[in-house]
């Protein structure tokens, strides 16, 4: 029963419905809520709050909320708010294709934002006081403290930022997570910052559960529903080409006395693409690794499941059906394997770069120079969002950005002239990985990486024409001035122009 | 007499000339040289190193070296060496023309790299051990330590990595340097990184000057010259009406309880509008300012000598001839009110972080969406590099970037449709002034901030065309799948090419 879950009697009477929860939000009011990649986002609160927007709409009012969360959450959440247009404001990052419409369409204000900034702006003050924090948990303790559900993200900034908190209890969530989170709250602001006591990525520096004034708390809704669980795709042939790629440069780096046999922590961005490579670490040659991330996906799972990897911190944890059955009847030998931290310390620039994590993001697509684009399909349009990729790759110790070399059944290409959108530029990214091979950028010119990018990563269907622009790009930009980046200022994007326009960026 | 300045009897027996020392140098080799924005650059041995190169290719041999410096030099430097193409490889950070001119027609390969990431480079040892490192020092101390000239840079690890050391003595440093640096040694490699012991901006965690290995010293040269000391410009109407609004913006945070009266430590980019920001601080509303940033200008030295700020923290001293003349005299007022650091340590994201610190950099050009071009002309030509612009607007508390809204009389505006180069991105970039006016892009999507930069920042001369890229591109950017940052894909980059065929951005 998701009552027993709430061990503190008087917080036992804030149970209620959630549409008398929605009640208690109004119209153009900012909420923080809870969730991230699909884990710990509040499952009947949202349909609530859509359901009144819709019923406002319907009379001719007004009825919108401004929305931080973690990150992604789900179709009930995103998906259910979007649709009944409930949404005027929201940030930090986002993958619900109803939602991503609505931005696309320019009906939804997204501030698409590094995920590592988002409980300070908050703490700043800069959004003004939230209104709410809805918030899902696992449980409540004896003493009124929050158990958080699968993912914490910015939740522990919510609810001590906003006035009111909304708290959702889902019985479906394994009781055994109680003990996993790692609530650290005294980042604060500067000038008043201390250093934040981790030296080792598995180091635990808070307490589990996280303290809240019951007198903030609205009302507490009982669910039982589970997250969104996506299934992942099984890893293909060009997925495991690439894990191979960024495992063998490892084990190189190893043998060659530059990194030791366990590695450095490891971070590993969302997609299939990344657990493939999580997946390959499985038969690799290296022992007792670590993660420092921000998602724990199957693939990271498994590594522990395996004993490959000794602990993983994360800040929420996004399994497939599959991977999720298998944490909850390993939940015990896991909880000392696993931490769930604030995402303002999974993704904390002190931290990425002290410990040193090596970072491994998917793309949409990298230029020759080796700039990367991570959240716009063909320059306009937002796909998620750049989510914690800048943080990891900015602040870590390595960059890898991988993807297969085409989309679209060949019709788009991966290595683009210049790309559509910069999410990380050139001074970033240290490694380049696709199917065909591998580009180590370091240390190196941006003409020699555009030779080392077109002929390691590119796919052959595209050799030819991206040699060709880099050749005449090279003969025009000498012409005007200088060639330390050459590019062909009115081709440079046309390869995008032309898949919008024909729906291939080869030419016919 | 300069050999005074060497305290450690048996040192004093490595002296000899600058040709003589230049002979430990091959071609080939890999030298770490010490140098930062005009300061702290080997005076006489690059020039012995360049008459070495020329003789060598008389006579039709090859003669090249690699060159990692802290950051830019000077003529003496730089510049000789790449007059007697002398240099294949250069990074992190350039800005002189000969060199510049060398890196544009193709025949320097030049890594432009963020600051806070050469050290880290250096000792991961990716690029190899170093041959020789060049290195200016104030002098030796009894026990052999190397006082550092007027900024550390990279010196530290240069002298740690490299198997060979040559130093510099140059007499025309003040002694009252001495006591000002403080190398700290320990940052390491991870996985062994402990937390870098920094909560001040001023705090002192290391030793005045370097051990270093007396076998490792292959010669010590004496110098007495000054160091680049360029002159500032005056700060013109179009300066101080940039530096009003930041000033402007950073009271009215202060009145709104965000910031403390004393602000967040304070960094300044290099250049004449970043100097007059600081000038314009002389007479703001605030108190006990402090400073941690790259370099320490003309700006920041007056406004510690007025008392306005309390200390400042920098890894290297760039002054012009009358500001190194107050600071000489100056130098026991301020002795312990400046600090230098090695550039690992100024630059470093969790030190940025932690401290809060105001990022302020120049830039060469922004876009609507709020993307910062920090380095190429054109978007093919390298004029200087990132420095550490990135370092401190990814990791800052706030990062402001200044421009004057045109250049070349007019005919180039530093508000763009789409930057011809991506450095700062639009997650980073927080505000973006020109003497125009300010926009705060901060919970904003890009079709606001468009409209925010365009109204507040532009030129009155490129206003409409800028609204009618933007207009259009909406349309188009519509029937192409998405909004959210709204391109015309082959012509968002053509004002660039406008400029290079006419000499103006403007359409006649």
């Amino acid at each position: 029963m998701s009552i027993d879950r709430i061990r503190h009697a008087g917080l036992r009477e804030k149970v209620m419905s959630a549409g008398q929860a929605a009640e208690f939000v109004k119209d153009g009011m900012m909420l923080a809520v809870t969730g991230f990649t699909g884990a710990g986002y509040p499952k009947a609160l949202p349909t609530a709050i859509a359901n009144k927007a819709k019923a406002a709409h319907a009379k001719g009012d007004k009825f919108s909320i401004g929305m931080v969360t973690g990150a992604s959450t789900a179709p009930e959440c995103d998906g259910v708010l979007a649709e009944a247009n409930a949404v005027h404001f929201r940030s930090p990052f986002q993958s619900d294709p109803t939602l991503r419409n609505g931005i696309n369409a320019g009906n939804v204000v997204y501030q698409d934002m590094h995920l590592s900034h988002v409980e300070q702006q908050m703490r700043q003050g800069f959004y003004g006081e939230f209104d709410i924090a809805i918030i899902e948990a696992a449980g409540i303790t004896e003493d009124g403290k929050i158990i958080f559900a699968m993912g914490i993200g910015h939740g522990v900034e919510a609810v001590k930022n906003a006035k009111k908190v909304i708290i959702e209890i889902n019985a479906a969530l394994s009781e055994g997570l109680e003990g996993m989170h790692d609530i650290y709250g005294d980042v604060g602001l500067p000038p008043h910052r201390k250093p934040i006591p981790i030296v080792g990525a598995f180091d635990r520096i808070g307490t589990p559960a996280l303290e809240c004034d019951a007198d903030k708390i609205l009302g507490i809704v009982l669910t039982n529903a589970g997250d969104r669980n996506s299934k992942f795709a099984e890893p293909d042939d060009v997925s495991k080409r690439i894990a191979a790629q960024v495992i063998d440069f490892l084990d190189h780096e190893v043998k060659a006395g530059r990194l030791p046999k366990s590695l450095l922590p490891l971070q590993s961005g969302v997609g299939n693409v990344a657990n493939a490579v999580m997946a390959g670490l499985l038969d690799a040659p290296f022992e007792d690794l670590t993660g420092y991330t921000e998602v724990l996906q199957d693939g990271m799972l498994d590594l522990i499941l395996a004993k490959k990897m000794k602990t993983a911190s994360a800040t929420a944890l996004s399994f497939s059906p599959d991977a999720l059955a298998r944490f909850n009847e390993n939940i015990e030998f896991l909880k000392d394997k696993i931490i769930l931290r604030p995402m303002e310390i999974s993704n904390n620039p002190e931290l990425i770069r002290r410990l040193g994590v090596i970072g491994m993001n998917s793309m949409i697509e990298a230029d020759i120079y080796g700039n990367v684009n991570s959240t716009h399909v063909m320059g306009t349009r937002m796909m998620n969002g750049i989510g914690g990729s800048g943080d990891f790759t900015r602040n870590g110790f390595f960059s890898f950005y991988v993807s297969p070399s085409t989309a679209k059944g060949g019709a788009i290409s991966a290595i683009v002239p210049m790309v559509s959108h910069h999410d990380h530029t050139e001074h970033d990214v240290m490694f380049i990985v696709t199917e065909q091979g591998m580009a180590d950028l370091r240390g190196k010119s941006p003409r020699q990486r555009a030779k080392l990018i077109i002929e390691n990563c590119s796919h052959p269907d595209y050799r030819d024409m991206l040699r060709d622009y880099y050749d005449r790009a090279e003969v025009a930009s000498k012409k005007a001035g200088g060639i330390h980046t050459p590019h062909l200022l009115l081709e440079a994007l046309s390869w995008h122009q032309r898949f919008i326009e024909t729906g291939d960026m080869r030419i016919k």
